[in-house]
């Protein structure tokens, strides 16, 4: 089967890169990370290579390891984690030079570009496939890698909420609690230390939240600026699009964030009922889950939002 | 043991009241209406006074059974639920006019105050003692009854991330959801739905809130003033003092709200780390848990700050 395969690819690579997607996430560094200490307790080396790294994660096992670049130009094996699509890979140049490659993700949108694709949309976590995939690999999950697996999936499920969450979620958690790995600090660390930055961040966001649609959409914005004057950092807008979603009636929070091309804006979307946000993502080329996705849109704030507006209206 | 002695009076008595604690929270009432559909599980009629209730906890099971008061004066069995001391129990008369009385709580500053004494102050929430003492006693927890105990548990742990929590708070929830109980719309409901007054709470106390001692406190307040202006009812400043706890450095983050006397103000406490709150709180006639404590103090916004900030600088 599938995990056989991935098992006996790994055995035979000499070199071994991990690759995740861009702007980072718990789960993607979290996967990355546990896959990485995962092949070092069985003896293989393997390099993570990402170009971006929110500091919120530098506790994390194997963090120090992290490389943003590699002399090694054609890898044995590529592995990426938590990747539904070529295109979001982080430095896809070393998947696209590599002589095998792996897929391991929990994206319903995963467009099964590797040579061997493991993908599972109904687990909560990218983590959480790593999980049951060790288990099956007889890798022991210790501590370190315990850490890198539970940040995936407090992040990813943010912090046991979402209704991806399954039994399974919550035994291995238990497991890992009485291996003695402090749950706790780490829920504090990746879902609750807010910056100073991210505070300001969100107390600006939640200035400006609108209630659209009698209160079924809330919309809100940070902009270059915002993030130049509080200092920001890459991750401390983190959060902010959760505001929104926490308010009752709202169906869909829409929160948009200038990039450094001060014309594009990154659309993140959650949903708290039946509307599919990845598919309205879908339309503006990106995608995620039906419950939390995101996209790229080219304008202003408010032509931004009127385009997605409509879009929002058509399903509500 | 106690645990037979508890069931026994139980059996024997014809009358039952169950009681909880002022300005009752999740666990207060999910502790209550836990009690009481478990009692109605084995066919023993119960009444569940509370004076207030949150419009949050009306989806619970058996929340229409509440009532405000009673015909009854001399209950043959009192049981309070969560609650340390008997000056904070709601409606405390039926407590003491009861001729048998069973506290069952949580809490290390309990005062034993029942006949029968049942605390348990390791446990992250009443419910989860409850739910123990249901398997004890043979009592199925099915869904009505797992429902509520769940909205114990997930809001006195913040949701699963107080360093109280427990591997069988995990397995106890993988269970619930192996049940059918929809573990993630319980959780919405109780601790991250917010309503529109608890929205612009939020604002304002986030708005004002400042960052003392080098960063190692935080400090926020709402007046009576604000409650009014937002339309805001019983509940709607939840959450607020968990904002300043979130935030980067803070060791212990403090909330004050006025009360209907406008010269008392309710002080929350939280701790992120080693300082013990609930032994400041209790310098001031409070109490609680070592990283979550409440006091009343009388004085303006201003002299409140004084007096709590003078207790934490001894501590920091």
């Amino acid at each position: 089967m599938t995990l056989d395969n991935i098992l006996e690819e790994i055995k035979k690579a000499n070199s071994i890169v991990i690759l995740t997607h861009e702007s980072p996430d718990g789960d993607a560094i979290g996967s990355s990370l546990g896959m990485h200490m995962a092949l070092k307790s069985i003896g293989k080396n393997s390099d993570v290579i990402l170009t971006e790294f929110p500091r919120t994660f530098n506790f994390l096992p194997g963090a120090k390891d992290v490389k943003q670049e590699s002399d090694i130009k054609n890898y044995d094996l590529a592995i990426t984690v938590d990747c539904a699509d070529l295109k979001r890979v982080m430095a896809n140049e070393y998947f696209e030079n590599a002589k095998k490659t792996i897929v391991i993700d929990h994206h319903g949108s995963n467009t099964m570009y590797g040579d061997i694709n493991f993908v599972n949309p109904v687990s909560p976590a990218c983590c959480e496939i790593l999980a049951g995939m060790f288990e099956y690999f007889d890798i022991n999950i210790d501590t370190e890698i315990g850490t890198c697996i539970l940040t995936g999936i407090i992040t990813d499920t943010g912090g046991f909420k979402y209704s991806s969450v399954t039994p399974e979620t919550f035994e291995f958690t238990a497991d890992l609690l009485r291996k003695g790995i402090n749950v706790s600090e780490i829920y504090e660390r990746v879902l609750e230390t807010k910056t100073k930055a991210n505070f300001e961040l969100l107390k600006r966001s939640m200035d400006r939240l609108e209630l659209l649609e009698n209160g079924k959409v809330a919309f809100t914005y940070i902009t270059k600026k915002d993030e130049e004057e509080v200092n920001a950092e890459p991750g401390d807008h983190e959060g902010i699009v959760e505001e929104g979603r926490s308010i009752e009636g709202v169906e869909v929070s829409v929160f948009i964030r200038q990039r450094d091309d001060e014309n594009v804006y990154k659309i993140s979307m959650r949903s708290t009922g039946n509307i599919n946000v990845s598919d309205i993502c879908f339309l503006f080329g990106g995608g995620g889950h039906p419950k939390a996705a995101g996209a790229l849109i080219q304008g202003t704030v408010e032509q931004v939002k009127e385009q997605v507006l409509k879009e929002i209206r058509k399903v509500l």
